[in-house]
């Protein structure tokens, strides 16, 4: 590997990591377990994981990989707090996306060559990106994979917690 | 910027930005809010930013960046779990030491040209190094971005709930 492809592919590995974690929360995540607040009051596990699938889904069109997935998450996961919406999809199916659209997105990334990783993502303008090369794929990458990261933190307490 | 500076520079923007909002933590959390736990049973605030600036510390010898400043702080928040040692240093310290050791790490980072954070880390020995190149300083760097980023999402919560 060259120096900047070691680079990239620390930052991919990272994802990699954090999703992997992510995912073993998902797998055990039964019916109750989705109903789970992680603190009183605070956010269903169910809504976070809604809230992370969303997420993703929106990082295919950000990065330039393709169309969304599924769009239908977002009312009740993305663009308002939990428990303003009805769930639109169920347990089994929430579960089915999210491993749906990391399945579309990982080797995607695997792919991308540190050239590619450099260009802009799909919400900066050409101006603003000259103006700003720090605003690349790989900044969202890495944005996205602490924002996992930060609500895993959560997961882990309501996964933790008892009953 | 060359395009492994690029690359570079994007993953100490990140840590940048993950140790920024700690910061707010940090600053904002007053004695009661030292003493309040992330969750029922779960550990205190004080607990977590003992135990990140412990890790903190403890990349200075990792990256070859460095003696510690602040290993007094292991036995209580990072070998042992919350509330079984007395805390070693009041809120004052704790504070003063989460600033001095990141006052020491983040100009480091900045510093580090991309052949140096494809060096490998003080813990892994030639040989391991050489059969896998990506146990570098880079990836020590995304590691703990990320780790940071799992206790802000648990302290995130303590700050906000109430009493």
């Amino acid at each position: 590997m060259t120096s900047e492809e070691l680079l990239v592919s620390a930052a991919v590995k990272s994802w990699k990591t954090v999703v992997g974690r992510l995912d073993g929360i998902v797998s055990g995540a039964d019916e109750s377990k989705m109903e789970k607040q992680v603190a009183p009051g605070g956010n269903r596990v169910r809504y976070l994981i809604g809230h992370l699938t969303a997420v993703h889904d929106r990082m295919l069109p950000l990065l330039g990989l393709g169309d969304r997935l599924h769009p239908e998450l977002d009312e009740a996961y993305l663009d308002n707090p939990d428990r303003t919406h009805p769930d639109p999809v169920t347990s089994a199916d929430l579960k089915a996306f999210w491993a749906e659209i990391n399945g579309k997105l990982t080797p995607a990334f695997e792919g991308l060559t540190p050239a590619e990783w450099l260009k802009p993502h799909t919400a900066v303008s050409e101006e603003d990106f000259a103006k700003d090369p720090s605003r690349n794929r790989l900044s969202v990458l890495l944005s996205r994979t602490n924002h996992n990261s930060t609500h895993l933190g959560q997961l882990v307490i309501a996964a933790k917690s008892q009953a």
